[in-house]
C-alpha cells in the first residue's frame, strides 16, 4: 500500500516493496510516481476529471482547456486556484477555474455538454473514491493457490516474442495474457496501452482465444487504468517490466491483484499480494 | 508522409524519413506504429471514437465495452462486425456492435449519455477527417528560419537532467520546451505523457515560465496529440526519444512541425519539414 499519510502536492509516494533477486527475498522501501485524480471545475462546477502526478496542477488545468479549445489564451482566464475547502486532502485534488470575456460566456454551454461525461466517471474527487467505487461493483480476486516465480520470469520474454510490429517500430506497446503455467492465451499490440490489454479481454469475449488468464503482462508501466482492466477481467496477477504508480498498486491491493513491477531477468518487485508466489 | 495508400488493417505503414548521423545524412524508407481513429458503433450509432492501431478491431472493440462496463459478459454480445460500407478505408475504421439482453435494452440510454462527447469529439472517420477538421481551425507553422542540429542534439540530456522524480520512480514521462538557442523554458512531469505537455503550456498561459517556444522535446513516444497540442501552442519544432506514430507524422506535415524521432547521442530520425534545420 502506499503512504496515505505523506499523501500532497509532491509526485511522488514511499511504498514497502518486496524484491525479488537471484540472492533472495527481502522487503524494503521504494518510491513510487504518484497518479491521483485531478477535478477540473469551471466556475465551480466539474468540467473534467483527469489522472495526473500531483504538482503544476494549476498549469495543468490551464494547458488542458487550451488543448481541449476552451481557451484560446492568457485574457481568456480570469482566476485558476487550488479549492479552498478546509480538508487539505480534498483541496489539493481539485482546481477551480474561472474564465474571463468571451470564454466565460461559453461556459453555461460546454458545462452542459460536459454534464453526463461526469456523472458517469468512475473517477472521484480522489484516489480512495475512485477506488471504493469500483469495489461496491467488482468483488475482489480471492488470493488462494500458488504460482511458481519462475513461471512470471520468463513472460517477459514471452511477451517479447510477441510483439512483431514493435520489433519492426519501436512504436508500440504490447501485452499478452498467461494461464498458471506460463501458456500464452492471448497477446495484442497497440500504439494505446490500454487498447492492448482491450483487445485481449475482447478477443476471450469474442471466443477468439480460450484459458483461464492468470497473469496480464505488459511491456511498460502499470497505471490505475490496466489493473481496473485485470480486476474486471478476473486476472490474479499483473506484471509490468516497468514501473506501477500509486494508484495502481492501491488497487490492486483492494483488489486482491498480485502486481509485479520492474519483471526483469530473475528479478522483480511485488507491491502487493505476495501470499500468492511460492518461496516470497 | 506515411503512405495512405498502403492503409489497411495492418499495425505498421511505411513512411519516408531524413536520418541524421555522425556520418551524415541520408533518405530512407521506414516503418512506423500505425494510428488511426475506430468508431465504436453500438445499435448503429456512435458510441466511442478512440485512437488505435489496426488490427484486432472486433476485439478491441468488445473489450473496450466491458472496460466501460457496457457489457458484463460474452451473453451481451449480441454481433461485433466491421462497418461494411462499400468504402474500405471507411469500413476499416468502423466497428459496428449489436448488444443482446438486458445490455441491448440499456442502448438507447447509453447513447443518449455519450451523444455530446461524440459531438464535440475532434476524431473523425479516419485520420485525414481528424486532420482536415483541426487544420480549419489552426493555421499551419510557417517554415521559415533555421535551427543548428546541434541544438536539438542536446535536448534530451537536458530533458533528463530536468526529470527529478523519474529518477526516483522510474515511472514517470518528462516533457521539456527550448527557446531556437536551446535555453530551458519549462518542464513537467507526469503519469501521462499528455499531462506533462499540457503542464507546460498551462505554465506559459499562467505567466509562470516565458520565452519563445522552439522546440518541444518528450521522453517517450509521440502520438497524434502531443503533436496536436504543439500546433495549438505554436512550436514548430517536436523531438523525442522514442518513436513517432503515422498519425502524429501526417499531423506534423499539415501542421508544418518538424517532427523528430529517436533523437539519441549525434542521431535522429527528421520526419517531416526539414528545410528547418541548416544542412540537412
Amino acid at each position: 500500500m502506499t503512504e496515505r499519510r505523506a499523501e500532497g502536492l509532491t509526485p511522488t509516494r514511499a511504498v514497502t516493496v518486496t524484491r525479488v533477486s537471484a540472492a533472495g527475498t527481502s522487503r524494503a522501501g521504494d518510491l513510487v510516481a504518484a497518479e491521483e485524480p485531478l477535478d477540473i471545475r469551471l466556475h465551480g462546477r466539474s468540467f473534467a476529471v483527469i489522472m495526473r502526478t500531483p504538482g503544476a496542477d494549476r498549469a495543468l488545468a490551464a494547458g488542458f482547456l487550451l488543448s481541449e479549445r476552451v481557451i484560446r489564451g492568457p485574457d481568456d482566464i480570469g482566476a485558476v486556484e487550488h479549492c479552498r475547502h478546509p480538508d487539505q486532502v480534498r483541496a489539493h485534488h481539485v482546481v477551480d477555474v474561472f474564465l474571463a470575456g468571451d470564454a466565460a460566456r461559453r461556459v453555461p454551454d460546454l458545462l452542459d455538454q460536459r454534464r453526463n461525461v461526469i456523472a458517469n466517471s468512475s473517477c472521484g474527487v480522489c484516489g480512495r473514491a475512485t477506488i471504493e467505487e469500483l469495489a461496491a461493483d467488482v468483488a475482489p480476486i480471492p488470493v488462494e493457490g500458488t504460482v511458481a516465480l519462475s513461471v512470471v520470469q520468463h513472460l517477459p520474454d514471452r511477451l517479447r516474442s510477441t510483439q512483431a510490429a514493435f520489433d519492426e517500430t519501436g512504436g508500440l506497446h504490447g501485452a499478452a495474457l498467461f494461464t498458471a503455467a506460463g501458456d500464452l492465451i492471448a497477446s495484442a499490440e497497440d500504439v494505446g496501452r490500454h487498447n492492448a490489454v482491450d483487445k485481449i479481454f475482447g478477443a476471450l469475449l469474442l471466443g477468439e482465444a480460450e484459458g483461464a488468464g492468470c497473469a496480464l503482462m505488459v511491456s511498460g508501466r502499470v497505471s490505475f487504468e490496466i489493473v481496473q482492466k485485470a480486476w474486471i477481467a478476473r486476472v490474479p496477477i499483473v506484471a509490468a517490466v516497468s514501473a506501477p504508480t500509486s494508484l495502481a498498486i492501491e488497487l490492486a491491493h483492494e483488489a486482491g491483484i498480485s502486481l509485479l513491477g520492474f519483471v526483469r531477468g530473475s528479478g522483480m518487485n511485488v507491491y502487493t499480494h505476495t501470499a500468492r508466489f511460492a518461496g516470497v
